[in-house]
């Protein structure tokens, strides 16, 4: 394995749970807050922040990103109602994030785990599973072969097209919590049957 | 528990799964292929067929349907790209059957769950999860009821409007069986966590 330099930028609890995988698995993770300032970004960048901070943060570090695989992690949920996503319902906050980082190559990732599974590595007594979306194959296989070692399961869920429907399904999942059908201790697994 | 009759529209395999998790909670259970005429429907009927014959099926059956519970258990795909959904973006298959079917009751569910996993009660080494959603209440506890005795867990899923959401993950689930990142014996389950 190579390891990597991976830069997280948001310091919640996504951005610890993720980071911490990418650090099991051996590569070197830094981590920015909104009030830092991030110099030499990482060849994979994790932008752990909330939606409505997603458009400004790529804005601010437009020139870093340049290059670099950006991994959009956000569910674009409306919180005053939560009963409907804030996104053209077509699209899809990864597919606005590749327009606006026209030389990034842009991956959706994490938005269907809770943080929950990703900090302990399980579902249930299973093993949690990332989906990764992007239309570039290298750039998922760089992502898949940065988390070789963590005890995460990666799954190509396809082209970048399929962040509506990843975004989709996470926003189901955060409303099933909400209103405790399940705990923000579990959620969606997927059984390979 | 109060034994129910139950309509099954599509003898495939999944009114045929469908139908035997309804049985064994105690349920009578008639099947109708296409060439069929149903007369004295149950309280719920399940309309067991794929997208495209759906509206037509609900248009032959119109009359005898009001009253009823229907259940949509469609993805509507585009079955020639599989790259995107038919139905309004913003909208569901569900939705549409319920504006069709003015005095109808419509829930949406088992379009999540492959055949397999309803017709074995298990998807890995967990019982399987069937979502509904519904904007009636007391049309989704008759449907929990009747699949009382069933070895399945049935999850209430919120009002109809969920559908898009469900049908979205149906279908991402499809894709993922489709390019064998999962089997059709597999797919999402629901960790309660």
């Amino acid at each position: 394995m190579l390891a990597m330099k991976i830069t997280i930028f948001g310091k919640g609890n996504m951005g610890q749970a993720i980071g911490h995988n990418f650090e099991e698995a051996g590569n070197t993770v830094e981590y920015y807050g909104s009030h830092d300032h991030a110099t030499d970004l990482g060849q994979i960048v994790i932008m752990a922040v909330p939606y409505p901070a997603l458009k400004s943060l790529a804005t601010q570090y437009a020139n870093e990103l340049v290059g670099k695989i950006v991994v959009d992690i956000t569910n674009p949920l409306n919180f005053d109602t939560w009963d409907e996503l804030v996104v053209p319902a077509d699209g899809s906050a990864a597919q606005q994030l590749q327009e606006q980082l026209g030389q990034s190559t842009v991956l959706k990732a994490f938005n269907t785990n809770f943080a929950a599974t990703l900090k302990s590595g399980k579902n249930g007594d299973q093993t949690t599973t990332v989906l990764v979306a992007g239309n570039d194959q290298a750039a998922k296989d760089t992502f898949s072969d940065a988390l070789k070692g963590s005890p995460l399961t990666v799954v190509d869920a396809g082209a970048l097209k399929r962040a509506r429907e990843m975004e989709a399904m996470g926003f189901l999942q955060m409303t099933l919590a909400a209103n405790k059908k399940i705990s923000w201790n579990g959620g969606w697994n997927l059984i390979h049957g």
